[in-house]
């Protein structure tokens, strides 16, 4: 069903990191890890598989990730779905026996078992992490839920086989700009350089900044109305890129190759006027 | 803006259990806890603020309760959106100097920072806590998603002063029955007692099951027509009621009030109708 190893992570550059004492309990063993590298099943036109792969690569996870293609219905496969994820949807992990979807969930794991994993990332310290979980946990009904809806109702709902709605398109924008707005007064106020002042990113800013990175599909015009008023948010948004550089860039390469197909082909976009 | 404190939390057994060890550096001092009792601010026709109530109750964390009634459009206030929750949305907790809101991230804190809480309700071992984390981020867009428009449309938007639609109600029961399957055949498949097979209850039992007493508000015949097909899940509720009791009977006390109030008033469910 799904064959394509495209990259590989990055080895370690050492096995032997010291281990964080708050989550010892979990922390694979190195031997294991050798044998079975973690297996990334993601498509990359999708806002939290590159969130998954940029993570792994910025934290030189050993993984393969295998490509499961959302254009041509790979999720939906019965293979797909017995074997991998019931939920039919990307991203999912399989880490020798262990399976795991829900992207969130996903970046917990990764930094709390695999060894080296900055602890910025998901901090220990429960007080910051606590205020982090809030914002991912905020996410799902809010950025997300606006993001989805407006990139599905405009430009990617046709190549996904998914019916469209101009009125759809408009309550997601809505809900899109309320959410950025929130973000840039709560969580980016002062002059925040990562989500509630921390100053270096944790997963919340990896994956709330991938889900913005969707507005290249809509193309420019759609995308600077947006965020054109943002300047907070724009600026945060190099601040993650060059925080997880070069790897942000290079995975979101295959968005800005789809942007480029849209935007060329006319039929691709049937629903995209507003 | 709010004032009734209507109920204390229990006092502790003992403030000096044991910590689990991987835990250990966020854990509060117990003097620090003694001056300055938790605040929890809920109200109880809300799943996620009953979520929070019955762990704490559950679990012996000393709180206040202070109720901010949705109905009055309390949560809406410039006061609490400034001072509590800048999302104008309960629960919300204030603990000592520290604020949170979103009720996942509330009872990941609560179970990680209060001393003496069992370990199954968020669990040091970060295999079996990554598969609760799964079905927390699953729950977002699916069963509270599907449970919240379906209710809203249907009986409770008027007394929230918001619009409602039957084609949004039928659209919102669609994806609960979805989520529901999806609970029985992925989460309680075999003879599991608890979501993933656990013996014992986690947060993600008490905030899907908070969110399924909901339907309580629409009425024993659309309650029926969803719950009728769903043997197990029916079952996990009542595990899940058992292994809290008397606090979940206790804390749902008042959605059994506003369903009688509800049947008994027809203008308060104009929207009742699909």
């Amino acid at each position: 069903m799904t064959s394509l190893i495209a990259c590989q992570g990055n080895q370690k550059e050492s096995l032997f990191v010291p281990l964080r004492p708050a989550l010892l309990l979990g922390k694979r063993e190195p031997a294991a890890m050798a044998m079975q590298p973690l297996k990334v099943y993601a498509d990359r036109r999708s806002q939290p598989s590159r969130a998954i792969i940029i993570f792994c690569r910025a934290n030189r996870i050993d993984f393969d990730e295998v490509t499961v293609d959302l254009f041509k219905a790979q999720h939906l496969t019965p293979e797909f779905k017995s074997k991998i994820n019931p939920m039919g949807q990307v991203p999912a992990i399989v880490d020798g026996r262990f399976k795991l979807f829900e992207s969130h969930a996903i970046l917990r794991y990764l930094a709390s078992v695999f060894p080296g994993v900055p602890d910025h990332w998901y901090p220990a310290d429960l007080f910051t992490r606590a205020k982090i979980e809030s914002i991912l946990d905020w996410h799902h009904s809010n950025l997300r839920r606006g993001a989805v809806t407006f990139v599905l109702n405009t430009v990617l709902g046709p190549s996904l086989g998914l019916p469209t709605s101009p009125e759809a398109a408009k309550e997601g924008e809505k809900l899109l700009v309320r959410s950025l707005r929130t973000i840039e007064y709560v969580w980016l106020k002062g002059d925040a350089k990562f989500l509630n002042g921390n100053p270096q990113p944790s997963i919340a800013d990896l994956s709330l900044v991938c889900e913005i990175m969707q507005l290249e599909f809509v193309g420019d015009d759609r995308r600077d109305r947006i965020l054109g008023p943002h300047e907070k948010i724009r600026t945060w948004i190099e601040n993650v890129k060059k925080a997880t550089s070069p790897h942000f860039e290079e995975v979101h390469e295959l968005v800005f190759k789809v942007k480029a197909q849209l935007s060329s082909a006319p039929h691709l976009k049937t629903a995209s006027k507003l």
